[in-house]
């Protein structure tokens, strides 16, 4: 039971699901956890303010050690952990190298996805362009087919045979696009591994609430 | 002699920089190493592309693994050469959470910085805003003073007692912004850091050339 961890976590937010991700599969289980409210601003409340003075979430600690940033978290896990649940860095050093650079490459893909889905809460309202919104939807567009052409080539997990911290780290991003309407059909090995992960034990189990009740958005259906 | 690894990089660059910085911290010399200019577009070059299809420097291989990600890159050296050269990531479980913590937060700082540094190279004319220029400076400026105060706790490094991955990932960042013109005496800690780093030898050495026989802008002096 993971008594001395905290998660204060936001529901659909593919940071804070990283995390979730991670700690299932290090069978880290029975951690203390609250669910927050975006909406009604609770990720700048006192509460998360005192582990995360970025007023963000996810807000992750564990004993007293804070990992606000959910890559950090996921990275720290698998370190301490190391012999605790999946095995989440492979020891093949051409797998770990595969795995760290989808990793780190996948910033940049939440990056275009953010700059996308979050633009007209970003940018006010006086700065807007047309002109940015179409390059914006482009460069993401021309990123997912890197991606599609990446699982073409490594089949059912992002580095090598089996999950890996890539996966936990990627695929809450993947979920998100979809989640935003991106079509299946034109992204097929995207839409593959983002189904046939679904039923994974960490990604069920953890699979965003706010989800399972309401519809997404169409916002990346013509992309 | 790190005759399996090649480095094409460009002078000043961060991410490259980072990227030398842990090889000499590994005692990994003598690897192929090609520097390339952003000016002439060689960063588009077939060379690269054929590395880094995103076309961006550093373009780095390790025998057949190619990883292109700067902080992949370090993270993987250092895990693949553990006992080689100084130890990058501690042991100690509360320094190690923290180190992870700053290397990812650091990521934010970057992309901060390059929103203001890169603003007249990265937003086309018609969509420039001086609101936008001015939100982009205090949001930096706000981001230095964050660091300005990690520093204040930490001491001489980023993470615990002695230099470790995170000094290599974010100096190259704090030194960019010196490089930029921001003002040492508002940013104490920031440039006790920076100067105290100058000389250590992974650093020296591997110092921009391009910074020794240029002069730096003055853009973030006021900031």
């Amino acid at each position: 039971m993971a008594k001395d961890m905290t998660l204060l976590w936001g529901s659909g937010s593919p940071p804070c699901w990283r995390v979730q991700i991670a700690l299932e599969e290090k069978n880290l289980q029975g951690y203390n956890q609250k669910l927050l409210s975006f909406e009604k601003g609770e990720h700048k409340s006192k509460e998360v303010m005192d582990i995360n003075p970025r007023g963000q979430l996810p807000a992750f600690k564990h004993k007293t050690y804070v990992l606000n940033e959910s890559c950090a978290a996921c990275i720290y896990l698998e370190s301490q952990f190391k012999s605790q649940g999946n095995q989440l860095i492979p020891d093949c050093p051409a797998e770990q190298a595969l795995m760290y650079q989808r990793t780190f490459e996948s910033l940049t893909f939440t990056q275009k996805m953010a700059d996308v889905i979050y633009y007209t809460w970003k940018v006010p309202e006086a700065e807007r362009h047309d002109s940015a919104v179409k390059r914006n939807r482009e460069t993401l567009s021309a990123e997912l087919k890197l991606w599609e052409g990446y699982l073409q080539a490594s089949g059912s997990f992002l580095a090598g045979k089996n999950f890996s911290l890539a996966d936990v780290i990627v695929y809450p991003s993947i979920a998100y696009v979809f989640r935003f309407g991106l079509c299946e059909e034109r992204y097929p090995k995207l839409a593959a591994y983002y189904n046939s992960l679904k039923s994974r034990p960490s990604i069920k189990t953890t699979w965003p609430r706010t989800w399972l009740e309401t519809q997404g958005s169409d916002m990346l259906k013509d992309l």
